[in-house]
């Protein structure tokens, strides 16, 4: 398999984490989101939407949405099985991802944007800004795009993003609570098994971990702060390579290039 | 199982499609969306997001999300199977259901909604939206109540929600035609075998042959057209009744609730 797909994006963490956890062995290309490669004729042929990530599955054959690739590599290689058995705990996962998909990916992307893109994105001549836009699929990402160019969010919006980002900390909480006799027994989201449902969220919590990381103490959300740490134990976490923001762009600043 | 939905929506149509075809018995309750019952409490307690449908599957055991639960009933009675068996086949088809709830859902509510909701809401005093909006969970179904209350969709905004409905014609008459041998053979939108993606799609459709039936004409698009008499000619088709909207607006007028 040939994994297309950014570092830094948590739809491809999430590809990343899932092809670790099931040891699929796989070709790392990494998608220069600066260059506009997303949006390139040979990515669209990959993925119509033009965002990352795309899984090449056999030659010509392409995969693109992560919830999807997630239940795909699960169907492929069977084992550790990542979705619960039983069919209603099953169903509720999936509305989980879903739920992490439209209520926290959305805020997200403002909050990243306006850190790794705004400060180059506001130097694009009009015709530089005009040319990268006839380039995107969607409306809206070229609205996005727009916004990030010309019309950067303002500190309101960005701390209204992170409301919004930190919904899902709660939320989690409350199902790892659930399951829990203790707040320090650690268990998954869906129960006692690690599933999609915590691939899902990794990549939130790995960027809350940075952003806002009193949220994730003991002391406020102790259940998270124990799956948090239990999820960054898992070899899988250190092979999918989940880098820390600053990180990278201290790489970009020093020009030294890691993870590439 | 119980099944909380109303007969225009959209989602709650997939459902009572796939019941239908699978057979399983069910206690209809119509929710009445004119009275805000999607947003009563009791409501709220089966689906947070405050929209139908809900089904209940045991007593105090809830499930939302159409394409969650038409997953849940194919899992809960396997017979007939509508998913592919291919793995890859299956990530295709949960792809396309993903399509439609992203593209087509967002017009079609748009065009419903100014045909179904805009007249009575107009009339609603600044007072009276208040206490609607009040009730209602989610900021994007608040603003959509505000929109079509206070701010109709312009002319130019309905052609354009239609544009974007239509396209999943083309979407489908591609798929289609990728199966078949001729124009004339009937297949479904994953090939030979009938799948949720095309109860996913059936409500659209449904729509579609109401407010733009030129779209599905044989010399447009062959195939859909062919797909459509297909889906309408399946048992399950009518046992779901998805009625046409200008009988339920006829009904209304006349003061007769036959679907209720």
């Amino acid at each position: 398999m040939r994994l297309f797909h950014a570092w830094l994006s948590s739809a491809s963490r999430r590809v990343r984490l899932c092809l670790a956890e099931k040891n699929i062995p796989y070709e790392s290309h990494a998608v220069d989101l600066s260059k506009q490669e997303q949006h390139a004729p040979e990515f669209l042929a990959m993925n119509p939407d033009g965002v990352v990530p795309a899984l090449e599955i056999t030659p010509g054959r392409f995969l693109h949405e992560s919830s999807t690739i997630c239940e795909y590599l699960d169907d492929f290689a069977p084992e550790p099985p990542l979705r619960p058995m039983d069919a209603y705990v099953l169903a509720q996962m999936r509305n989980f991802v879903r739920w992490t998909d439209e209520k926290s990916l959305p805020p997200l992307l403002i909050l990243n944007w306006s850190l790794m893109l705004q400060s180059t994105a506001q130097q694009w001549s009009d015709q530089e800004l005009q040319d990268k836009l006839a380039r995107i699929p969607t409306a809206e990402r070229r609205e996005a795009w727009v916004r990030i160019a010309r019309k950067p969010y303002s500190e309101e919006e960005k701390a209204d993003a992170l409301r919004k980002l930190l919904l899902l900390v709660d939320k989690m909480e409350g199902m790892l609570a659930s399951h829990s006799t203790s707040p320090a027994s650690s268990s998954w989201l869906m129960g006692a098994d690690y599933s999609l449902a915590d691939i899902a969220a990794a990549p939130f919590i790995a960027r809350i971990a940075e952003i806002d990381p009193g949220t994730l103490a003991e002391s406020v959300h102790p259940n998270v702060c124990q799956w948090w740490l239990a999820i960054q134990r898992r070899p899988a976490f250190a092979a999918a390579r989940l880098q820390l923001f600053g990180e990278v762009l201290q790489e970009r600043q020093s020009g030294t290039n890691a993870t590439a």
